[in-house]
């Protein structure tokens, strides 16, 4: 059995917003998905350890937006390897507060949802949130950064919290 | 509202195996994804309509053949645009029987799971099912295919059934 299969897998980059009440925080996920056309509903797996699970599990409603291939490694990093419980992710980074009221990240971004949640699923580690799509928007037609060319090219790394972390990675700063 | 935004999504391409005693099926599907690493669990969204999800649900397992770059347009219709209830998909198929039984169709593919179902979750039209992984391999190391590669350089067109499918959307024979 060779776990690097899963690195096959196929994703693309995001930054999720979610809010509890004033507060707004972001995080970056791989694992945004559609899972049905009628109704338009996606789903996201979020771990549990992640502040956004807690703004997530408060609102019930998260933002998602798309990001194209030439977002800033810098700028992925800087949502993905701090916790909102440590910094303000939110400074210096610019945002319009959605119809959810949800921070939706716009810089970079080709395309975001925003998300009303109808479900959640425990996976034990993390939670799939399942919603209906209440507001979407195409910014710009650039090409959207797939996790791999965010791996290969950019020499991006995986959080240990994300989903798709294997232990035996390497090329990035964990 | 632009659910073209939908569009943008990052996805790879994948032939679903399963079984249901001694039949065997397949499907093309876009929406695989790990969802938590420890354990290494994945999900994927099958149309209940489906014979495979038919199978899937009799056997509680299936196969996820990771699709390379290279893969022809023609290989992934035979497994699209028919159903397994009209016509036998597997012949003239290169495919091994795994070790949970199911069909793993090894042409064209870069890497291979099989996984085990643990949970399944009612989305309405579709059936998300989460399972651990039982076996996992690497085939070889070809890119591969994401769904905008296989959209807009190979011209190809999304299902009805599908979880990504969108009413407006052009570009292919439905």
């Amino acid at each position: 059995m060779n776990l690097n299969a899963l690195h096959k897998l196929g994703y693309g980059m995001y930054i999720i917003g979610s809010h509890k009440g004033d507060k707004l925080n972001g995080q970056v996920a791989n694992t945004v998905f559609q899972i049905t056309s009628e109704p338009p509903n996606v789903a996201v797996s979020i771990n549990k350890s992640n502040l956004t699970h807690e703004y997530i599990k408060s609102s019930n409603v998260f933002s998602v937006a798309i990001l194209n291939q030439g977002t800033p490694l810098q700028y992925i990093g800087s949502f993905g390897f701090n916790s909102g419980r440590d910094v303000d992710k939110l400074k210096g980074v610019n945002y319009k507060i959605g119809e959810t009221k949800a921070p939706v990240f716009i810089d970079h971004a080709a395309a975001y949802l925003e998300v009303e949640i109808v479900q959640d699923v425990d996976v034990g580690t993390h939670i799939i949130f399942i919603g209906r799509i209440v507001n979407a928007e195409v910014l710009t037609e650039d090409t959207c950064m797939t996790y791999e060319y965010y791996h290969q090219v950019k020499r991006g790394a995986t959080p240990k919290t994300a989903p798709s972390y294997i232990a035996s990675e390497k090329g990035g700063d964990e």
